[in-house]
């Protein structure tokens, strides 16, 4: 029976059997008498735990040779500025696709480092909606894109083709959707969404694309050596990876990433529907660019939203308000979130236009 | 009763009472029916959390106005940069003793930003003393030392006092001892070890310290951004925040850092004693440096030790074996470990001393 309909944008939802599981092995991982919080970090427990939770990456995204998989510290923020540490020379060009507030970030932090060529941009209707052509300088180290906007509902349904290397923000879309994965040069996700718990950040990179600049990089920004030392160089944060390890089990054992595109194209179109269809509730975003994962909306009449909200508590609805930035509301609907907590929300937001509509 | 006897060096055990509240708040969080790993890093929830945390740090350190107290990503590790990107001008100078490896991966990052004097050393006899008599260059920017060193055993028992402002690794003996918190400039401290888990780290640095260089600093890598947002820069490692409060709180209920140091001298003294008594092992530490958290030793006949290791695993006693780089063993005696751990590793080692001596 769920409790509480949790559509937190993140730190979000986890499956059920993710926090059973991590809670029992606070107490005793795997029978050892011993707290998952006080293993050492290279014992064959934990050394077996950070292999499957890489491997189990490697199998869901269908990683060809070339694609390292590493669990880093530091969120996706830290790879904001890793990413250009790495991969932008002090006169190359980084091209970055403005989408949103965290593709802005990209654009600062690559600036500490090199040059940005900002090459498309959304700014102008309040980024409502994924810029469809434009052109890109060729001799940029990369093009830099984040596939979902977590604040403002929009997805990139196209992968951009402009012959660059494609590096992506996918902290808010990754494992949802079959992608060709091995398309990107780098890709980067904090886990608090779809991979696990906050304090880990998954990265994939292609080992082609490194070591072409000549900075001075510190030891632990530069990928070659969390690759080198398969994400042990530091102690890792490890019971994030942990957390990690078990979702991605769960998501293998309830049909990968195609099977979690189905359900999750599913449920966003169940709510985009209804949404459409009850006056008083409105999306904002183009209809060919609503997120799957974020689906934004507002009332006709502002002056009911609070009260909504407040509806939306009394019925055990959890983390619907919008961003700050945003305002209004949003209903997160990542990998973990069941198709009962939709249909909840339909419920509610029906019943609520019958009292107020 | 204690199953397990946990020396391990860190990730280390914690107070029993941390294990039980961190894996309730998994399963639900103060009886709000949501996860800890499932709330937003803005809700009231998380940031009481937060805020008690930080203002633990504050009163068991007794830090001035000055101080500010931060709870960061990426481990001490990422301080061996992050320290010297705030601190260090390009043709600036960091003073540092080389008392082991952390030092040396300090001394190592530090000068990928600046140049660095390394004012002392002990790698003569492979980092079994603090050194005393050194002179540090005037105009170095900062002094750095690591309290104490993990993997050697040693501790500064004084802390030097060169007019330098003070930066200090105290990962592994942060609040085990009463020391004037408030002469140092800086100190950074991962999680693992005297605070909770791994994947945090506790920054307490002095304000005034900050925005004397020129150079462009990555937002995440700026320490004034987190003090500007009070830790909130990017989504905190909620879980080990989390823990690390537990841990603040089950330190201050227990008498505070002057209390722990009671029971860490003791705990230190009894086993110090015990293997100066037992011809069959030796401490190689010099006596005035020996550390309270980490105690070194191995065996007169090499040979034996294999078998005293396998005794105690036997005789569950886990996490006891020497870092790779020192060999032989290590117990390493953190403010959770309880006496019985200890008393009970001595009435171990004189058994085997029976059997085999």
């Amino acid at each position: 029976m769920i409790l509480i309909h949790n559509f937190n944008a993140g730190p979000s939802i986890l499956p059920e059997e993710v926090y059973q599981q991590a809670s029992r092995a606070i107490l005793n991982l795997n029978e050892t008498g011993v707290s998952l919080l006080s293993i050492g970090h290279r014992t064959p427990e934990f050394v077996s735990i950070l292999e499957e939770a890489r491997s189990l990456v490697r199998e869901l995204m269908e990683l060809d040779d070339e694609h390292e998989v590493l669990f880093l510290h530091g969120g996706a923020s830290m790879q904001f500025m890793q990413v250009p540490a790495n991969l932008l020379a002090k006169h190359g060009v980084a091209a970055i696709a403005d989408t949103g507030v965290w593709s802005t970030k990209a654009i600062r932090e690559a600036e500490v480092f090199g040059k940005v060529e900002v090459v498309c941009s959304s700014k102008d209707t309040n980024y409502n909606y994924i810029p469809k052509d434009f052109a890109v300088p060729n001799d940029a180290a990369y093009l830099h894109i984040t596939t979902n906007n977590t604040i403002y509902g929009t997805q990139w349904k196209e992968i951009p083709d402009t012959g660059l290397p494609l590096v992506a923000d996918m902290s808010s879309d990754i494992l949802s959707r079959k992608i060709n994965f091995n398309r990107f040069a780098l890709i980067y996700a904090g886990a608090q969404k779809n991979i696990g718990a906050a304090g880990v950040t998954l990265v994939v990179v292609n080992r082609r694309i490194l070591g072409k600049i000549k900075r001075k990089i510190p030891t632990l920004l530069d990928y070659r050596n969390h690759i080198r030392e398969q994400s042990l160089l530091s102690t890792p944060p490890v019971f994030a990876v942990y957390v990690a390890m078990l979702t991605l089990r769960w998501l293998k054992n309830n049909g990968g990433v195609a099977e979690m595109e189905k359900r999750n194209r599913e449920k966003a179109a169940m709510l985009y529907k209804a949404i459409d269809e009850m006056p008083l509730f409105r999306a904002h975003v183009a209809a060919e660019d609503r997120s799957d994962m974020n689906v934004c909306f507002s009332m006709a009449d502002k002056q009911l939203e609070p009260k909504f909200l407040q509806y939306c508590t009394e019925n055990d609805i959890y983390g619907i308000a919008g961003h700050r930035l945003a305002g209004a509301f949003r209903a997160s609907l990542y990998n973990a979130l069941p198709r009962e907590s939709v249909e909840h929300l339909i419920k509610v937001m029906k019943a609520f236009s019958a009292q107020f509509g």
